[in-house]
């Protein structure tokens, strides 16, 4: 008989998740009820805001408890169906979890389009990382066409779609990342004008020869630094988006505000924060635009899969040591 | 023959400008030329914005040079005009400077009604004081009636007002003042419902007393700790409006930024900076709007009118120590 393998919560870390952080079993498979399917998990979405799930306290979301199955958006094949909409075959979208099946009530999951991309895609820029760069870049950020759009993990699954979205619209775009390959693909492959290596060290200085008038739009998904780098460089009314922290998501005690922010009032610009969910009816108006750039080809989508449920606990760090390249997709 | 008495920058100081950061001195009453009018100066504005005018480096306007009489706003009477619009006797506002005398381009002049209020609140509540106050809070803030309004120098020229804006829009209205007896006044006489004492510590948890469910608008004087405070206690959607960091002023290496600034992130907020001067054109709208209010009594104007040219140096320090209360005024 099939048995269904799950990754639990056994205890909550103090720093980056050591592997013991993580209960993997095997246990029966779940038995779907009335008005509910059964879903046999493709791929499973690693997302850095994984980390602040498991950290004790209410943050947008409930943490996950010791004991649950972690919480991660997945896609998948319905097995089972005790829904009428749903047949064995039919390929949805939904929060699975890490595991390798799932079951999960009709009414919660979404169809996806497997002619369109496949599985990992619409966990990558037809994904929660697409709903992110694209709400928060022209909702959050107010792109204008042709500004000058700066964003961090430009090689990440945000941050290689929000510079693909800017130049779609006729905007300069600099991106920041970690390292001479993911730098080279930035550019090369994602069309991006120019990558910054913050590996190199000098970010203000090199940053500041790549915009040499400011920036308008600045994405941030690491916090620190970077930040702080990018606040130097606002124009007149630019706006400066928070979409993440990555780099202090494993010791919150260490973030650091950015010590410039009076330079938002020199330069009348705002720093706003957001949550993808709050944009979840409009999902399907921004699936169908990215699916449509996609086979126009003017967005390219990149994955990073890993194979093998059981590496979760050493897949997931790779996202907060800067060494996954695309949207970091688990295949259980 | 009567003189001209100026006070020149000198020196750029380090920390709270001492005395001889200024050159004061008689000089010959200047004369205008064609299309100018000469000014005996009245009452002179003393704005914390100041101590940045005087350092080195441009920030939102140019700085001060040395030399160069104190830049300064200031409210006077024409004593000789060369414009057919302005004759001896007429009530003016401008950029007159730290003189008793100054030339002044007429068409840089705004005629001020002594029937409204006197000198000093011309330079208050009516002057860049009240401008800042007014569209810091309605449009930055995109202040909505009954919201929970946190204001910090609560007790100052704009801090004032901004919480009596928001108690007429029927918000609950929270400031921060630095001792009982500003305290006692902005919940007596301003009408405030609750001001907090930062000088008794504890301030976060003082201020999460006062308001128990949050905070959508804080307006931010000071920056430093204060700011830090607010942002732990914002609502959904709330905005931080970043009118200066006081705190700050006298020392930029010690600006820190808000450690928890991710709490933007999580409750979707907004912090945004602005210059008064971006208003200018719709100064004439508030000014009718804040009068009216004044008339109507449902705004009260406080001003800490000082004398003497001479003082300058430590009247302005005032503003630093937090031992002015209410707009801070020289009469020269």
């Amino acid at each position: 008989m099939t048995m269904n393998r799950t990754v639990r919560l056994a205890r909550r870390p103090q720093g980056l998740p050591p592997a013991d952080t993580w209960a993997i079993a095997d246990e029966p498979v779940p038995q779907p009820g009335e008005g509910e399917v059964l879903v046999r998990v493709k791929a499973i979405s690693l997302d850095p805001a994984m980390r602040g799930w498991i950290n004790e306290g209410r943050s947008y979301i409930p943490p996950v408890a010791i004991g649950e199955v972690m919480r991660a958006g997945a896609v998948g094949e319905v097995a089972e169906s005790r829904h009428p909409d749903f047949a064995p075959g039919d390929a949805v979208a939904g929060g699975f979890g890490v595991q390798r099946f799932a079951v999960a009530r009709a009414l919660d999951l979404e169809r996806i389009d497997l002619r369109v991309a496949d599985w990992p895609t619409w966990l990558g820029v037809l994904g929660m990382p697409g709903m992110t760069a694209y709400f928060g870049l022209l909702d959050v950020g107010a792109l204008k066409d042709g500004e000058t759009v700066v964003v961090s993990a430009a090689a990440g699954a945000v941050g290689g779609l929000v510079g693909q979205i800017a130049k779609i619209h006729g905007c300069r775009v600099v991106g920041i990342a970690g390292g001479p390959d993911k730098c080279r693909h930035v550019v090369e492959t994602l069309g991006f004008d120019a990558c910054i290596d913050y590996r190199k060290g000098d970010l203000v200085r090199r940053l500041a020869a790549a915009v040499p008038d400011g920036l308008d739009i600045y994405f941030d998904n690491v916090g620190g630094e970077t930040l702080e780098a990018a606040i130097s460089l606002l124009r007149r009314g630019a706006r400066v988006v928070i979409c993440g922290a990555i780099s202090g998501y494993n010791d919150f005690t260490k973030i650091t505000g950015p010590r410039n922010y009076l330079n938002l009032l020199v330069q009348r610009a705002r720093m706003e924060g957001f949550i993808v969910f709050d944009y979840a009816g409009r999902y399907p108006e921004a699936k169908r635009q990215i699916a449509e750039w996609l086979r126009a080809g003017r967005v390219t989508a990149k994955e990073d899969v890993q194979h093998g449920i059981d590496r979760f606990p050493e897949v997931l760090n790779m996202l907060y040591t800067s060494r996954n390249f695309g949207k970091l997709v688990l295949v259980p």
